[in-house]
């Protein structure tokens, strides 16, 4: 997973860049880059590391301009390798690009075949390169970004939001089925385009609108132009960004997340209802969903686990044995709390299953009487090809186990997850309009070897257009 | 303030050491120092910085031995200056020293004159090395450490939890009115000794009890050694440990510091209520307070401002008014709870009221219709002399306003401080057991130009000695 | 300017080519990498500074495999660009590819044209890069190097030694000119392909001989193969590796670097004898030149200048009256040797003059009644468009001014460069086979508004092939 | 070994200060440090590595005032503990006080031992921290720096040359017997004290002359006073400071150290020619007496070895065999100068003979026929207890073979060292006036367990002084 941002504002833009990517560090803490362009040539700075420490004064300053494009990184395969970090900078007859790609696509194997066919070599084993290429070929053609979109769509199979600078111009561009997020915001002197709203807040400026799937946006100084290129009979929102992934003070598609976990958490209690003592959660993760069982029920709400601040991913343990015990210093039991007391433990979701375990051990060692897990998602079965960083079927503890299975093996009381119907329902969004093929095994495009209800896709590109002139 | 830390431990001390200080890392973010000893010579590291960003596993494998302390250090005056870092290493006579100091003294310049008098150079600027002075200058002549620490006790004033290693032995006092915190806990091999029991629970270790107030402990692999140095009339608890500085997950002289600040907030209820639609704290300082008064009022506890977990101390900002953004990076407002709603607002404390002001600007940007401030302490009046890092009077916006004027500059609907007696009531502690000095300006020892009743103390050394045989 | 370097060897390369690295980098000071091949993946490491700071033992241990390319490079436009820093790495088809380039190219942008004409995008500016998609451009077609080379040849206008990895082959081929030089040398237990001799005496290897003008080498565990690509009427080698750019120690196309410059110093007396107390060269570059004008004349070799063996990059100096001063720092001169006599100062060449005019005042403020300035090689007058990194024309001193005019201005009491018929007979040399462009304005292919008389090339590769089986 | 600085100067004085230690730089590599003072506080920065890397312009403009001192350290027994890195800093009585030293106690465990019994601690383990201990028991007592400094001299046995800087003064003194070397220069607006005068050279200053034994000078900002405090019946400048110590352009005690060489080079022609084809140094501690042997005997000086000048302490060698090889990356052979040919090889002294064996082996395999040493120092054969980090008694090869069974264990043809008249000769100091222990075993001081004809020290402090006005 990857967040992405784009600005264009006449007061400079790597302050603003940093901030937003400081908003968006949860998408992504494996690496982080900026790329700015000042009028004549671009300025870059990205590294591995967490925000905080790839960037201070003296790179800002350097990172000239009034547009500019960044990106964070989550730890995926091939990350490590430095060319691969993001933004993906490139030049084609005299103009100076800048690509940043949330998602991840299912056919680029094919797609680097058909260039390396052509004599093309590639310089990173990124799909944002594959983007980049079929950008350039198209533009080289007709020199207009509209066909270099559609062309994507039309070759492009899987998620995708993408923020790419051309010189002074940023295009911004969300896959038709709207897998990934994108919005559009209003700075002081220009627009922001990124992942999530929080980057918007950060900046202090307001959310416009959701970016459409299917549409692209071209930001400049001039203003936002909007173009629908593709239309889809549905769409495919991810679920888990509402579960897990995006920031609970984020608003996606029009639902703050943490309302949409609130009600996960009412409809917890609705569907497993427990005579506990406390309602606690997991922190960070489960806090929205364990206030919202705590009034839907009546429990109090108390931290039964207190969550070390400062561990950072540098975190050293010298052994096996130890690496067990990182649990422990991460999440502090309250014994005052757990003592004794019939719990119920909020979390998002289980995944392999062993730190639902250890954080389950933890609690009953502190003296709780009963840890009863409810969890915010149905059972995780399948794997996600669309950008979501979940291990194979094999490691999912949900696709070999009865849910009796998971709750014997991670030692709980008693294991509810919420019904698929019911999270549907928190998020507000139509069924036909989600991905949730981690749950159910059905994915909204052609997976291969997987099963699905493809959404039919049809080019509208250019039919319409309007300008956000009113912000 | 600062975090201290000793263990003696058969397995090796510096990955627990390690873990002690990241779960004490609360109390001192501006250095960290560590110092081992193999039976032979001293090991050491200490730097600027996060626990986390000065050791790694070389780093800690080449810290040998079964013994050592570690140091966490708050940004203080003379805080940056490389040898002002603890832990204090030094040699008399053969013997490998090491100081570790939780506190504050207010009469180092006289003690440094007797030293200097006599022809002492000082290599630092802190209260450290003059306790170290004292032990060593009474240990040359009776070679008794309940005699160096006698003699520091009819010394030193101030506050002091000290913690220090002489060869293979580490010795741990706490002042006679108990100022600082200090406990010790059984680990899987040896004994730890810190300044709160997170500490403890951080080497999955467990609590035998809080260092008695004129105390000392003697920790060697043969156990641990207890002696009674001074009886005094009554102690002097910070109260502003249980108000802000201690983890909540602490355990101090008996109370965890959650429940204390639960009750303080269900007082803030009972003293001030108000009928608002949601409470909100301002996280995280203000998230225990914040339950508490929910409980006890029936209205839901909802965040309002989610915190960015990955704001770091090396946040850049550009100019003065990028930092007064910087609390909107910090703390996003989540409009769709706040807009057009009454917010009870819950912090622990009010300094300088420039933080409070900034916070209920955002709240009232996102659209809360009122803004009820409740506070889980009295107002603060009066510096602290004692070790936590207070500004003076002058800065104090409680000193020189009324509860009204406060009101006001920080643009709140209304304000309530918690009552000093429910605040004394939450902590169950008697009120001459505490210091509440910077509520009241009363002092429990002669501080010069400020009021006081300080307490009696008898010297009682060695009348009293004790095994922890039974751990 | 850059230096390059390829082995394959049984018993790892990573260190035999952080060796070879050292010993080249005299030839660029910006940047250095190294790109290894383990028989699966590639393994990379490139940054910029010397290669002492860039490598470590744990960094060349993860450099893993039989086979790898280094490079380091010269502080040009554009070196300071991280994606700049060689070698190029990238994938075609399932190969890996790295790529390490020495010289200039003079055809860049009309090459970068044709390919971006098909929609080929670039990751980096440099030469490399366009070196590598005409490879990978011949090879998708007919898969055979040689008619890649070939290519190359055909296209590639300007000097160019390169060596490129392809998997476990490397391959290595010099510019139908022989500009750049390249040799190859035998390993322990495999082959070394590099810019000078002195990387090959690192490893304890032994010279096998030059790369020829036109040739290429493929390097493999099963040996080495050469083929003959083109064959010119007369070559180019560049007289300024002999002049200053290469390491005295070096030989290169069968000549000794050090008894050329012997020989010029030599020369230097015969056509400029003084009748003075001492000779002195500037450290480092004059020595060699200096103890021929020595030998010859029968005066004394004095240092007259010790060089301090300190002085880094980062040498650091507060404002321009420092950077002044700076020479001195680097050149202190010995005032015994100097005071009140008459000095030959030996130098291999002036280029802006003002250097010259900065140690010539140390050597008169030290006392010197003359300053009798002696210059390995004739005025260079002229700008370099095949890798040497001089400056333009209006910047050469010699490009507008006399003899005596520049005598004038550099404060010597004689000045004499040394003629260029004795320089080309001090290489041995033919005048035919030499670029003398920069002291003559006249070079041996065609770069634009430069006069020159162009080499044939014929075009006869695959013709001639040989195993290096003896060695 | 170290080198040690002091300046005042109206015009800043910490650029100054890193432009001579950049001079002094070859008298320690392992660590380095500047002390300023700005008329109220101390400015410190020290490190472990080179000057050219802990230091930068940001941190050169943070040590701020117009006084300050600096030292270089060399790599001896505990210098990798930072608090011994030097200068030593510490308050006494509200002076700010920093010491600097060169050389070596031999009664530091005396001295400790003194200060201990009173109850004084050490924070380091350095001679220097005795040093400033003895001056502040003076101070205390008369306030006179005079007698602070007699007291020094009465109770340090050993080498020492100080820099001491207390508050905006600085004090210079060298031991009775002027063991290390120490000069004053003046600068443009004030002066410097140091170990070299190339230091001196750097700031483009001009020598005053050398401090002499038992001399006391006081620097401010009013000028320079001197007082000399003992006389010795004869002196003990170290001659192993002409042998390798000294860089060749420093003038020590009225010698140009480069010209001693020379002469040296002259007498092992005369005391043992030969009749070869060439005179090499081995470089570049050789390249002096190489050239005094050349034009002695009139065969041509040419370099056989070049040494690389990029080597750094980094250079990293996986295994004990490569470490082998480390030698031939540092000096490379010039086989065309060498080859068939009759080698004069000349070095200034052989310690271990490792690498004396390394590098004649180097030689015959570039194919020389005879490889004749000569030495510009008499056999080492004793350690030195002053200063020099010379090896045990049992690891100088001198100590038990003879001169026969040297050549033979090296390798040479011949060997012949210099004869202690000679050297002496060349030196032009008398014989009493030098410490020649490290060849003879009779030291200038009382070394327990060793001979000597310790020198007649007579206590005169204040009788003599006078100011350095006309400079």
């Amino acid at each position: 997973m990857c967040g992405i941002v784009g600005i264009v504002d006449a007061g400079g833009v790597s302050f603003p860049l940093y901030y937003a990517l400081y908003a968006l560090q949860h998408r992504g803490q494996e690496s982080a880059g900026i790329t700015t362009f000042d009028g004549e040539r671009l300025h870059k700075c990205k590294d591995q590391g967490l925000v905080a420490d790839i960037f201070n004064a003296d790179i800002l300053k350097e990172l000239k301009g009034d547009v500019g494009v960044g990106h964070v990184r989550y730890p995926t395969t091939g990350s490590k390798i430095p060319e691969n970090i993001q933004p993906f900078n490139f030049t084609f007859q005299n103009k100076k690009i800048s690509v940043a790609h949330n998602g991840n696509l299912t056919n680029t194997t094919e797609l680097r075949k058909k260039f390396e066919d052509r004599g093309q070599i590639f310089c990173t084993s990124t799909d944002t390169e594959v983007i980049g290429n079929i950008i350039v070929d198209e533009l080289r053609k007709t020199d207009k970004m509209e066909d270099a979109v559609l062309s994507c769509m039309k070759n492009l199979e899987g998620s995708y939001s993408v923020v790419i600078m051309i010189n002074d111009k940023i295009y911004a561009f969300r896959d038709p089925l709207g897998i990934r997020p994108l919005c559009i915001g209003k700075t002081r002197e220009g627009y922001i385009v990124c992942s999530e709203t929080v980057a918007i807040d950060a900046l202090n400026g307001e959310l416009i609108r959701d970016v459409k799937p299917g549409e692209m946006l071209c930001i400049s100084s001039e203003g936002v132009k909007c173009t629908q290129i593709t239309e889809a009979s549905s769409h495919g929102h991810c679920i888990f960004e509402y579960i897990y992934f995006a920031r609970a003070d984020s608003v996606i598609d029009g639902r703050l997340v943490y309302d949409v976990r609130r009600r996960i958490g009412e409809s917890l209690h609705q569907e497993a209802p427990v005579d506990a003592d406390i309602i606690s959660p997991v922190p960070d993760s489960g806090i929205a969903h364990a206030t919202g069982y705590s009034e839907s029920s009546g429990i109090p709400y108390r931290e039964g686990l207190i969550k070390n601040r400062y561990m950072g991913r540098t975190f050293i343990m010298p052994n096996q044995e130890a690496r067990e015990n990182a649990v422990r210093i991460k999440l502090n039991p309250v014994k005052q709390h757990l003592n004794s007391k019939s719990v119920v433990l909020v979390d998002d979701s289980i995944v392999r299953g062993t730190t639902s375990r250890r954080i389950i051990d933890i609690v009953k060692d502190a003296g709780a009487r009963e840890v009863h897990m409810r969890i915010g998602s149905p059972p995780i079965k399948a794997p996600c090809y669309l950008g979501v960083d979940m291990p194979t079927r094999e490691e999912l503890i949900a696709s070999k186990k009865t849910n009796d299975e998971v709750c014997e093996q991670i030692g709980a009381t008693s294991l509810h997850h919420v019904s698929l119907e019911s999270l549907i329902k928190a998020t507000g969004i139509p069924n036909d309009d989600l991905c949730v093929g981690c749950i159910t095994g059905e994915y909204p495009l052609c997976i291969k070897g997987e099963k699905g209800c493809p959404r039919h896709i049809e080019y509208v590109a250019g039919t319409f257009q309007s300008d956000l002139k009113d912000f």
